[in-house]
């Protein structure tokens, strides 16, 4: 047996035949076009899965279940995504419309818990039953997983721990909140200091980087002049450490998890950041070094975990 | 069939024999004592339920279990304190001491985890199943529970919201960081505000309240003072909920519980503290009016939610 997992993105929609280990067989993407009305994106998902089905030469029988990993607030129970801002959906029944084209089950979760599930499933949270996953990239995302079962809230929409603030007169989110975890740690985040940290310092090695122009930034940029040891961009690299050892021990002192599972663009450096980060954790956690036993590591996964955790839905709502 | 609570405080240790549905049979205290040694100390627990049996007249045969609440971080399956600061407690087999005395199966659990379920099997939470308790007192203590499941952690030393830092480069906590919520919402925090402001400026209705000693100030006068207009006062209560509100949001974007209930001194102002905190939550909630479903109450058990809770501590261990 297989699954369809949907990762519903706001430029592509992406889709895979995944075996039950998490194995993707065949995978493929479509724009998303979201300017278009939903039945037209929704049509669209369910003709790429009808065509990876066709491609891989195999049945629908064969076929188990269909996931959908959407932005925004979804209403699993009713397969239907409550609200998603940057999609402009509002009451989208998500599950309707799959099923008008594909008879099987479909379950839909919130973008972040699923790409969580995927990693906790068939990723770095796989030998674990408590799990956090920070997603790094233009925002901070995150799904938490406790005792095998996604926390989404009484209403499905919890987990948002890249709105919780850390600064209460920082930096103005997008929220509307002040100091929000993700204006200090999100790639977005970073790529911004280091911009202006190569404005401010015309001789930083990150100008070089960037051949003269601060557009380039992106956020791979600091580590790199850093590892040369570019002094300004070490204090831009410590500064973001500082902050996301602070949201991430504000993580444990709260769910205190067996492992935190860090995705998204800033994940690539690996111990070029998980290293120090796990030095600065450990100043910081409530009942000090004795008591930080969570594990600090990076995703596995990549950009298949939304995939992947799609296609794991089915478990999630079966349990 | 009842079951005996103690709560093991770092002045009173409290218990009472408590009936299955909640209610308090007979209750009674007995001096701490923390400096000393822990035989002792849980002796004295012990007598003390053994008192209470035998002044209410009960048989030991009545007692299904005994539950205790304890400060520092359990180990729940050994039965055993791990460590407790206030107590001196190190590794401290509280089970198999009071098991000395009394040949009954016996629950331990974190005082504010134990308070917290007491309240949601017999208080506030009662008709809830996603529910946070937040403690405004000394410090800012909580418990989290998130489907009828009490959340510890992995190590048993989870749910500590009080110090999430809210503030990165704020105000030092004891426990090593910056800027942890219970510097800006315990009563401690308030009533330092107040006493400084009372200091600042002498004119102020504050020092009134106090009688002119600072040292007098408690949690109530600066909500009494601000109630009779006194500008100083309306600052101070103004930023308190300000900050409580920052915290709360952060907890509704993390859980999104059903319920939040706050307990602890700064509760009993009731509609004074409910109504202008939910205004501020508004104004901050992930996803805005629409979103902010969580209600937020007064706690209903007062000191009681830790003997009730520890009584009711079985549950959490039977389930």
């Amino acid at each position: 047996m297989y699954n369809i997992g949907i990762d519903l993105g706001g430029t592509n929609i992406a889709a895979a035949i995944v075996a039950e280990n998490g194995t993707i067989i065949r995978k493929g993407s479509v724009p998303t076009k979201r300017e278009r009305e939903y039945p037209e994106i929704i049509k669209d998902m369910a003709m790429l899965a009808l065509k990876l089905i066709e491609e891989e030469n195999i049945k629908l029988d064969d076929i188990y279940s269909i996931g959908v990993g959407s932005p925004g607030t979804p209403n699993p129970q009713k397969g239907i995504i409550v609200y998603a801002n940057n999609l402009n959906f509002n009451n989208v029944p998500i599950r309707d419309e799959i099923r008008k084209y594909i008879d099987k089950p479909v379950y839909i979760g919130n973008d972040a818990n699923v790409a969580a599930l995927g990693e906790f499933e068939c990723g770095a949270g796989k030998v674990y039953k408590d799990f956090v996953a920070i997603t790094l990239g233009t925002g901070v995302g995150s799904g938490v997983i406790i005792d095998g079962k996604i926390i989404d809230g009484s209403f499905n929409g919890a987990s948002e721990l890249g709105h919780m603030t850390i600064n209460f007169d920082g930096i103005l989110c997008k929220c509307g909140r002040k100091g929000c975890w993700e204006q200090y740690s999100s790639a977005t985040a970073l790529i911004r200091d280091a911009k202006n940290a190569a404005i401010n310092n015309p001789k930083s090695k990150l100008n070089n980087l960037v051949n003269g122009d601060v557009n380039k930034m992106n956020a791979k940029i600091p580590f790199d002049a850093a590892l040369e040891g570019d002094e300004v961009a070490v204090k831009v690299i410590n500064e973001y450490i500082r902050c996301l050892a602070i949201g991430i021990v504000n993580v444990i002192n709260i769910f205190q998890p067996e492992i935190i599972v860090l995705g998204g663009g800033v994940s690539a450096q690996g111990d070029n950041l998980i290293k120090p980060l796990k030095e600065n954790i450990i100043k910081e956690v409530y009942g000090g070094e004795e008591a930080f036993k969570t594990k600090v590591e990076v995703a596995k996964l990549g950009n298949d975990a939304g995939i992947i955790g799609a296609a794991m839905l089915y478990k999630a709502y079966e349990k």
